[in-house]
C-alpha cells in the first residue's frame, strides 16, 4: 500500500463491465510528509468514499479482496486521518 | 490502473493461444495533464474498442476479471472522456 | 522482499473492512547497509508485532498468505535481527 | 506486456523443477521505436520459440495461463512481427 | 524474473509462520553483463540451494509454484551457471 492524495476523477462511459458503478479517482503518491511524488497519473477504484484533496491508502492488488466493490488492481481501501512519524 | 494514450499496435502471428483475436495496442503512460511520459512501450489487450489516440484507463492485473477476453497481464478496460481534476 | 525501517503509523478510521483491526505502519525501503533510500512512502500491514524503529521484511504479495490477519498487498513479515554481508 | 528484445540465453542446472525443460531467455525492454532501454537484465521463459535477436512480447504474471509450459512470472507470448505507430 | 548475485543474508527470529526455516538471502540485482545495479536491497527466499556470491535467477511471484517452500514474493528459482549473449 501506498500514501497518495486524490487530485481528481476519471470520466469514461465506455468501459469494462467491473468497473460499472465504480468511482475512478486520480491520485499521486506521496511521501511520509504528504508531499506528491510527480509520476504518471494513477487511477484507483474508491470503496470507502474518498473524495478530491482526501489523503487516501491505496493497495495495488486486490485478489484478497472477496467483495466485488473492489474490481480493479487499485483501490483506494482507506481515508487517512493522520500519519504519526517517530518524531511526534 | 493508470492513464495512457494509445499510440500504435502490435502484429504478432506467433503467439500465445490466449491472445490469438485480441488486439494488442501500445500505449505510453501519461500524468493527469495527458503528458507523455517516457518509458519503455507498454502494450495491452484492448477489451472496450479502443483505437490510436485514444486516452484510455489501464489495469495491470487481470486475476479478477472472469472474462476470458483478457488473457494478459495488462489490458485496457475504459476509454477515457475527461480528466476532472480538483481546479476545475 | 525487501528491507525496510519502520518510521510511523497510519490512523484511518474510514478504511476497508479487511484492514480493520490491523497496524498500519509507514515503512521506507533500505539498502542492505541500512541507509533510507528516498521515495515516496509506503504502508505495511504489520503481521509480526513491528514498531517504530524496527528493521523489517516487507513482502508485497499476499496471495499465499491463508491466514486472515495478512488482507492486503504489502505485510511486515519479518524483524530483521541482522543482516550479514559476505564481506563479514 | 511490454517489448523486449532477446539478446541472451541464461544456462541453469540447478533450478526450480518448474523450469526444468524450459528456455531461459535474456531480454532487454525497448521502447516504441525499438531502442533498447537500459535496465536490470531480465529473464523470460519461452512459450512461443523466440531466437536471440527477435523482438517479443513480454508478460509479468501468469496466473491466467493454465498451460503448465508457463511457470514463471515472466514469459515471452509473441514474436513481434512489426509495431505500426499513429504516424505510419 | 531477473538476474541477481547473493550479497548476505537477513537474520529473523520473529517471522510470519511460513517463512519459518527458510533461508532469507539478500540479492542486488545484475545487468547482463553481471554488473550491480545499485537499488534497495532485496530480499529473496531461496530454493535451490544458492549461497554468498552466487549468481541466481529471481522470481517475483509465486502464485503458480504449489510445493509450499516457496512462500514469499520473492524466491530464488535457478544458480546461473553462464549467461550466453548474442556476441559469443
Amino acid at each position: 500500500m501506498f500514501l497518495a492524495r486524490v487530485i481528481g476523477k476519471v470520466i469514461s462511459t465506455q468501459k469494462c463491465e467491473k468497473l460499472v458503478g465504480g468511482k475512478l479517482l486520480v491520485i499521486k503518491s506521496l511521501d511520509e510528509n504528504k508531499n506528491i511524488i510527480e509520476n504518471s497519473a494513477l487511477v484507483a477504484l474508491d470503496s470507502v468514499g474518498a473524495g478530491i484533496g482526501d489523503i487516501v491508502l491505496v493497495d495495488w492488488g486486490s485478489t484478497i479482496y472477496e467483495d466485488k466493490k473492489i474490481a480493479a488492481d487499485m483501490a483506494i481501501v482507506g481515508i487517512v486521518d493522520d500519519i504519526q512519524l517517530s518524531d511526534n
